[in-house]
């Protein structure tokens, strides 16, 4: 029970959860029902608070300069104990980026199940968070962790930003162009990794992506950010929407333009959904519109994201400058729709 | 599944998970032994890191004042979901004030079982939550939720604290009392009450202590306190000796002296332990001794506590000033020993 020495590498992860990553987030309209009336009286310096649906906390210091408080965790997306901890890490520093900050202090979140798995995983599953926190010059500084009988990890993470560069999703004004910078796909391809229908070279791909981080302050800070957020369990259409809505404005996608991760218009093609393609369905149907709702990405606008990439939304003149800069790191980064004045509907995926 | 209107009121929350608040925490000295080595080249700001054993991070913000940041969560400990989302929330809190600071964001860190309790439970668990952060001055200002075969509830939490006034468990010193300003027993009382074997008036008494905020920084103004720690899942026994550890002395506690809450004798005499009693024993037995460990208040010194006291490093001249003005607050706190320079062990008790 207590073996810390023993080989976990014939451990498949995602067999002892029920659901991976992301997609075990709980259902956002729900949450959003049984959560309305709370931090509807928050105090002056919270700039960015939870009526927002923002990525993280915005608190003003008072000196010019914010924290950033968020905090993101969850079951095993693959099977590798160290891409998990990379995973979950990049996953977490994400909303710090999304907010255009750096991190500062990072916090373990773990539940083990002691009597499942042995508690030696937790020295790769540290190591890859480790690399990817020290890789974006943050530190792990301590962290909590409890018996449970599910894994789950995650990081609770400060950072800060200037005052007058913290991005967040209420700014987008019509005349943007919205720009994405990782490819869709890692709810339906970790889905299809764990009923064993997945090519390697998409897990790989999938991993890859998802361990990259989401630091992209530095690329864009000659650009005149409008919004931004990073898109994850609740999809490209929640995240879209929940931008769209916090900004008063209308988005239009184009199906078509939407950058995909290898594999996973396959999976999506044999069906590979999970629970969460449902939910954010549910989550999305009162205010984001299809021209169709056969199209082959549908689903893709619905997939659950883990470390997903960054939404921006900038003035159309700095585009061409905009997508030349973020390509240099994000190679899949690219522009997928604009920004109109308020509709009946927040987001509408044309094509 | 997701009644959100159903009555939760005759749902026992003890009885939905095996092992309730800090006692379901992993046993300290298995991971000690998985984390050694990380974080051993912290960046400058980090005043206190992951090798103190502290209750939290600290962060030069270069300004004179330095960020605290925390987390904290576990599965219900009461039946009462606004109680145990009160008692979560102090508890998390706790760490902020066991440094001397003010908290200022607070996140919720939730994993929830759908197919097992309703999602209306997450009102009167958020209003517990958000009554004593609000109490506390902070806010509640997002958080991430998971589905979990088991509930979990917590925070992560920022604070605030001036460089020069920031508590540590590192700088008590030989000639120092030891005072604990909260009593002990929450453990052995919340496992009597999952087994159906507490008093009522136990149970209202612990959970009164347990939501009882360890807001002491304003009573201490003028004491110039040398540590302080706040006493959790590894009981009085692993948290002094992570304090006497830290300050490289040693500390002599009496037993007799110890406060108590409401029933904890007769539960433990009556021998409810759980397994946090007994990993905590493993966890300390190289470093604590005892005179005898026939003594009733034996296993009271192994006891997790949740959301429990401060236990302070204090100049002996400034001892009855101090118990004067925590008692106001804190009507249990008392001395409870005193520092010795180092001896062979960190932690002695004596009786």
């Amino acid at each position: 029970m207590h073996d810390l020495d023993s080989k976990p590498s014939d451990i498949r992860l995602t067999q002892t959860v029920k659901k991976g990553g992301c997609a075990a987030k709980l259902p956002a309209k729900d949450l959003r029902q049984v959560l309305t009336g709370f931090g509807t009286n928050p105090p002056p310096q919270l700039i960015v608070g939870m009526g927002d649906m923002d990525d993280a906390a915005l608190w003003d210091l008072g000196d010019g300069t914010c924290q950033i408080h968020t905090t993101d965790f969850f079951t095993p997306i693959v099977d590798d104990a160290e891409d998990f901890g990379a995973i979950a890490a990049a996953n977490a520093l994400s909303d710090i980026y999304a907010m255009g900050g750096e991190p500062q202090t990072a916090l373990c979140i773990l539940g083990f199940p002691q009597e499942q798995l042995p508690l030696a995983l937790l020295k790769p599953l540290m190591n890859g968070a480790h690399r990817i926190v020290e890789q974006a010059g943050a530190c792990i500084a301590g962290g909590h962790s409890i018996e449970n009988p599910a894994l789950i990890f995650g990081l609770a993470v400060t950072g800060r930003v200037g005052k007058e560069h913290a991005w967040t999703n209420q700014g987008s004004k019509p005349g943007d162009v919205l720009i994405l910078t990782k490819g869709l796909g890692t709810g339906t391809i970790t889905s299809a990794l764990k009923s064993g229908e997945a090519e390697p070279e998409w897990i790989r791909s999938a991993v890859d992506s998802m361990t990259t981080l989401n630091q992209a302050a530095d690329l864009m800070r000659d650009i005149p950010v409008n919004a931004a957020t990073d898109i994850t369990g609740f999809s490209l259409a929640g995240h879209s929407m929940q931008m769209a809505r916090a900004s008063a404005v209308t988005f239009h996608i184009e199906l078509d333009l939407l950058p995909k991760l290898d594999g996973a218009m396959q999976c999506l093609s044999k069906g590979v959904l999970n629970k969460a393609h449902r939910t954010n369905q549910l989550y999305v149907e009162s205010d984001v519109t299809y021209d169709q709702t056969g199209h082959p990405e549908y689903w893709l606008t619905l997939d659950p994201q883990t470390s997903g990439g960054l939404l921006f939304s900038i003035p159309k003149p700095f585009e061409t400058q905009a997508l030349a800069q973020l390509q240099s790191r994000f190679p899949l980064a690219t522009t997928i729709g604009k920004v109109l004045p308020p509709e009946t509907h927040a987001v509408h995926f044309a094509g």
